[in-house]
């Protein structure tokens, strides 16, 4: 098997796996009993937290633990609208290729009265500092834009966002849930107020994030109930998740370096490969992208039958993102950059990792390269392309 | 050690662990993924779900995994608040003696205009259905009433109130965090429209939990984002976590006659025992209570310090929830029942389970005894009462 869905989830560490196994059979008290075995679980998480500050260049008393990045970012830009209704700001600034997470919490508040700007993003998938600052208004409450987007690998430039928010004192959410772990992420550098990230994206648990909220934010409960947290965020500590993702955490962080210097080379080679086949086209800018991250476009094709092709040959992939399966509709990040829905229909996602092998790529490119070839060859509209009745889209 | 604080948490069954773990090595996908790796992750959620509806006597449909008993909560009351107040219906049901994430759900939407009738606990720590009855009124959205106290342990008639609520139409949630596992409940039978449970009260693991919300009823979103569990709770499925759940979960239901021969009677044991102790009461009613469940105030001393004297002995207890220690409040529970609050600071709870043996129930007696002992002996409070100056609140 191939696994080259990455970006949909990692296969957990054995690391992870043992950390996990040691609080589930030995270190199982509940953090806030005040015996010795909830002490125990207690210094657990906070040694957890600190190293999740420390891998983010924060302070642990900014670290809300979730169970996972849809839920910080959902309180996130609740905490950012209540805050800003406060003030009568109610106006928000987004892009229209942001996680669902961000999405359809906005298009909640927009039901509840809020106006939300979603800024043009270029065909490269990238958007500027300079739109921030030509959107912002007097009532604007929050600037939520992600690092890098989940289906096209796209970064953007947070460090230039994050200044002109603070400038204009705006608050800025950053969902991060793919750059965690794949590129350097300082939060106090990039001026970032909220960042959510995921655990299980960086070869750490499913079921596990984290929200950081800047000091001094007065963050604003999603769940209610007891005072774990400092009270904002009720529930019983997932202490065995919480443990795992600080050890899957601390690891990435450490190998950075192995995804600029392995990681985006072996993407780059993906992306040399699979350019070859005629009518494609690379979805992202070509290089502020994730460095595991590789997206094309096959004119003619389905995306959904490539993808059971590939199956049947142990292939991992997606067409979009996992959040999004099993939806009939076209890719919103695609539509985004504007490619057209029909073939927006025909892409596919490929995101490699550190474990993934030269050998790997190097079948990678062939089994694509042929499965485009097989769909086309039984392809009526490639056939009507190809004799002239319709004319290509991608050159 | 002796765990004796199993509604705080429980731990993780060997086979809950094996479980996980194989989810965490080999299965391993992304619920949502076409390919084969994800299917089969997509099959063990589906197998788990089915599992988890059977032994709640449900439609697996019924099912939303959520992170655990706090958000289910949640999740449960604000569907409920909503689609009263689409109606106009802006009154709720509950006891002072809730959970705090049902507690101050509702203390949060009490500041958003609705009106919460607080039932009175009778001094055994019952609410009967009559009682709903008489609050209920036109415009009651609706009535939360846990199944078993967190604290005390005590049994509420949840089938008579189930079938009071629905004689009248009005929803009935049901935070049954403390109950299943230990007694049978049966969502159909019991006239149950919302339910909450929490995988690590019955030996699963921490940070998943469920929501089963009655078939028909319109559930709405806590956590915005993408298609999972029907579109209702966004967030990559913690299939590890579910699965441990639903292995703790079918242990649980099959054993649930040990509960009623083994720990029950062990129980009234220890119950028996502690009683001896002079001027000591036990708190919730003696045959309506979990067979877990023993929970006592002494007078003239500190629970807090109880709890140390016994952590020196390596026994594992509480005071009250551990969602609360840490506070130096009395508990919420005891004062709902009429407990003085110098009544109150002087609990403990001490909650056995089925690994629980004879030996431990005679340690855990002779050690408790020994410990309220010693601190009376060095307890002004105590010689006072002993000396006359201050009367004697428990007999």
């Amino acid at each position: 098997m191939i696994y080259a869905d990455n970006a949909a989830t990692t296969k957990p560490s054995q690391k992870v796996i043992e950390a996990m196994v040691a609080c589930l059979s030995e270190d199982y008290g509940n953090p806030s009993s005040v015996y010795t075995l909830g002490q125990r679980a207690a210094e657990l998480l906070q040694n957890a937290r600190e190293r999740v500050a420390k891998n983010l260049g924060c302070d642990p008393s900014e670290i809300t633990f979730t169970s996972g990045g849809s839920e910080a970012d959902n309180q996130a830009i609740r905490t950012a609208a209540f805050l800003g209704a406060q003030k009568g700001k109610k106006h928000l600034i987004s892009t229209p290729f942001e996680h669902h997470a961000v999405l359809h919490t906005l298009n909640k508040l927009e039901r509840e009265g809020f106006e939300v700007t979603y800024l043009d993003v270029h065909e490269n998938g990238l958007v500027t500092a300079e739109q921030v600052a030509q959107a912002i208004r007097p009532d604007t409450a929050l600037v939520s834009i992600m690092f890098a987007n989940n289906e096209i690998g796209t970064i953007q430039p947070v460090g230039e966002i994050g200044a002109v928010c603070r400038e204009k004192g705006v608050l800025f959410h950053c969902d991060s849930v793919q750059a965690i772990g794949h590129v350097p992420v300082n939060v106090y550098d990039l001026k970032i107020d909220f960042l959510a990230l995921s655990a299980h994206k960086f070869h750490g648990p499913k079921g596990v994030g984290v929200l950081y909220t800047k000091k001094g934010i007065r963050l604003q409960n999603l769940i209610e109930g007891g005072a774990q947290e400092r009270g904002k965020r009720a529930g019983t500590e997932n202490v065995p998740g919480i443990v795992g993702m600080a050890v899957a955490m601390d690891d990435a962080i450490a190998n950075l370096d192995k995804q600029a210097t392995y990681v985006a080379p072996l993407r780059d080679k993906l992306i040399d490969g699979l350019s070859k086949i005629p009518h494609s086209i690379l979805n992202g800018d070509r290089t502020q992208r994730l460095p595991g991250n590789v997206n094309f476009c096959f004119e003619g094709i389905e995306g959904e039958s490539l993808l059971l092709l590939l199956d049947n040959e142990g292939i991992c992939a997606s067409s979009g993102s996992a959040c999004t399966s099993g939806s009939l509709d076209p890719s919103h990040v695609l539509l985004s950059i504007g490619r057209p829905p029909e073939i927006a229909h025909g892409s596919l996602r490929l995101t490699i990792s550190e474990d993934t092998t030269h050998e790997e790529v190097d079948t990678l490119i062939k089994a694509v390269t042929e499965a485009v070839e097989y769909l086309r060859s039984i392809s009526p509209v490639w056939r009507n392309l190809q004799e002239g009745k319709q004319d290509f889209i991608i050159q």
